[in-house]
């Protein structure tokens, strides 16, 4: 069964908040807890573990190890996805080192890209950066199908089409865009212009 | 009138893609072309320029200078919101770039915060980065209302209490959390590692 975009987005969440629980020997935790802590409701919470056939006492809580077992199960990926960052700038680096740095990160990042000779044929944290014209060829041997974008300037079309072509399926934009994605294509915009405008004229609206 | 949280991305969108054809003489655009570019129904894009009070000729479609300028209108803020980066690692680094090299961002960063000493009294872009404890003072001082949380550590509840204490209405989160905040406060979630969980799991069911 393929779950709910939503719910998967939650199971990863509580995932985060439980892990800071697990090295207790014996600890339960209750859906009100949890769903105070990602402000939402504790009846989705009950509904999102009975989604992957965990049922926990709703008398004593959660047993947390219990629960983080079954949201493993869910989540886990048995060989591990495969990642590249495009535009290996200040902004490549530190989020190959955000990623990196996370032990239970369900991804890998074989080979980033860039076009500036200066950034290429070099490793960041032993991952090495190769010209992006080698793209369709590296992306296609690895098996990699997400790319996180992380150049800045706005005319990436023609990159993000490339980049399909060679077997990406889904893209973490961090670019000003715009641009185009067929629909099947799971595409998350994480860009911090468009969202700074949104929050200054929420604020200034106060 | 306040407009509506999606209006608002959409408007900021819209001005985006506006800005790329801009330095022609005299262009048009139609909803459609907008709408396609952001996957969106014209309907809704032409109801949105409705909603700021903008009309162009559907014929025709609309002239972009003066769309901008309807636009620009609605969304830029007197003053200038201000907005502080908390950790001034790698990441923080690059997100202060990233932003001071918009130049029509309409937030202003007067300074940041770090709790290491290698990191603190120093200047990142003409930007001071102070130790967090001062934090209260200077947030205060400047007038910050914005915090873009910058840190690796899961353990930020804390620091984000602190932050809504010295004024901060909305924050933008890229650290693993997870945290608590009041209702009133606008809270944008960039979490890259459960984006990357949610993404593994979704190629993973193909």
């Amino acid at each position: 069964m393929k779950l709910p975009a939503k719910t998967v987005e939650r199971l990863s969440q509580y995932r985060r908040i439980l892990h800071s629980y697990k090295h207790l020997e014996e600890s339960y935790i209750f859906s009100h807890d949890l769903a105070k802590l990602l402000k939402i409701n504790p009846v989705q919470v009950r509904r999102d573990f009975m989604l992957i056939g965990f049922s926990g006492s709703s008398r004593n809580g959660y047993r947390v190890n219990d629960l983080m077992d079954y949201i493993d199960a869910t989540l886990t990926i048995p060989k591990g996805q495969k990642a590249t960052i495009i535009g290996m700038g200040e902004l490549g680096r530190a989020l190959l080192k955000h990623i990196s740095s996370n032990p239970v990160c369900p991804v890998m990042i074989p080979a980033t890209f860039d076009i500036d000779p200066k950034k290429t044929n070099k490793k960041y944290l032993d991952v090495s950066c190769y010209d992006l014209t080698r793209a369709p060829e590296l992306l296609t041997k690895y098996n990699i199908q997400i790319a996180i974008i992380a150049i800045v300037t706005n005319d990436v079309q023609e990159i993000v089409d490339s980049l399909l072509i060679s077997g990406i399926k889904s893209i973490i934009n961090f670019s000003a865009g715009p641009f185009r994605v067929p629909d099947n294509i799971y595409l998350k915009d994480f860009d911090i212009r468009t969202t700074l405008e949104e929050i200054s004229y929420f604020i200034s609206q106060e």
